[in-house]
């Protein structure tokens, strides 16, 4: 059973992917180069899925900085002081639709049903394309919009991180035998990867391992 | 008020923008490279933007040949014996949902609430993501997926030529005065752009210019 896994190399994808394996599907990773400013990500992600023993990893380049209107690929500054109420600036425009049409299309192209990606509705962050209604409506355009659909074939995406906090996010990783030093969440690392401790994406880390009764291996 | 509008170069897209324009838009037109093997398109696009007045001309790289599974990315050969019936091999898994979602994403960014696309329920071809019911889905998975959506602007996919066939697309570019000798719409051009008048693209369009009653300034 084939399914597509869109894989970013942070936390949440990679417990993802070890979840969709632990099901026994033949793994195919997808990540994006968007022109984020963290490339860390990229390198992360193919390592992870050599390690979780997907069967094909693509980076597929797709230049959304063309547009603007993220601190993720754009000059505006990530914020550092905490994490806000809203939907943030770091937010980018229509991320997930994109990265989940990419996908579909590379879910029919193989045969795969399954589309599986990390949102989470509650330690979300402010982003509205991580919610279950919106997940919920990609389903049903995705039925109608391909020739797989019109044959039949229901395509699911699978969200298994939704109802997660990320302390049990990552106690699920645990037990599966994740290695979370192999990942990467922060928005704004240092050159060698080092995370900076304090963007949005590290605080909720930290809360996390905190929560869960765990040590991050990245030590911060 | 400003509208991204999806444009390919060829004979409808270039009719949409010519419609796009005649009700006041700014508009703002994308194309996308996708590996496809009618590089001619790329340059039309930027050609036909330019002509019929749009304020910006984006070409996003966006390499789905490697995912494979089309005769218009592949090394599958382009149909010549005639319009068939199903699904055509010409067909790219998922093409216009990954568009529309890039589209939605500029919009999101540049505060446009329209998103025009040329694609055509009667002569469309074969295609799944062509009817009026996917854009619909579209629509509804739009307006959860993004900020402004959330905040209650609602997006809306504009398809002026959804119900017209071939030749009334071409009768109405006609008398906005597009000059369809800038157009490009064969599958499979020569080197120097000439179409090769066989394939299923080249087909429909004499054929409209048959049913209009006018003479294809490209000459076929």
């Amino acid at each position: 059973m084939k399914a597509v896994v869109l894989l970013s190399g942070g936390l949440d994808s990679t417990t993802v992917l070890a979840i969709a394996r632990s099901e026994g599907y033949e793994c195919h990773t997808l990540t994006f180069d968007y022109g984020q400013r963290h490339r860390i990500e990229l390198e992360r992600a193919r390592v992870v899925s050599s390690r979780l023993g997907a069967v094909r990893h693509v980076a597929v380049r797709l230049d959304l900085s063309a547009f603007g209107g993220s601190a993720l690929t754009d000059d505006i500054a990530v914020p550092k002081d905490g994490v806000g109420v809203g939907i943030p600036v770091t937010y980018v425009p229509a991320r997930n639709t994109v990265f989940l049409s990419v996908a579909l299309g590379w879910a029919e192209v193989l045969g795969a049903q399954d589309i599986f990606i990390g949102v989470n509705a509650l330690d979300y962050s402010g982003y509205p394309d991580c919610r279950p209604e919106f997940i919920a409506a990609f389903e049903q355009m995705a039925n109608l919009a391909t020739k797989a659909g019109v044959e039949g074939k229901r395509f699911r995406v699978r969200t298994p991180l939704i109802e997660m906090t990320k302390a049990q996010i990552i106690r699920t990783g645990q037990e599966l035998g994740v290695d979370y030093a192999l990942t990467s969440s922060c928005y704004d690392p240092a050159s060698d990867g080092t995370p900076c401790g304090v963007c949005d994406s590290c605080r909720l880390r930290a809360k996390g391992f905190a929560e869960a009764g765990l040590v991050d291996p990245l030590g911060r």
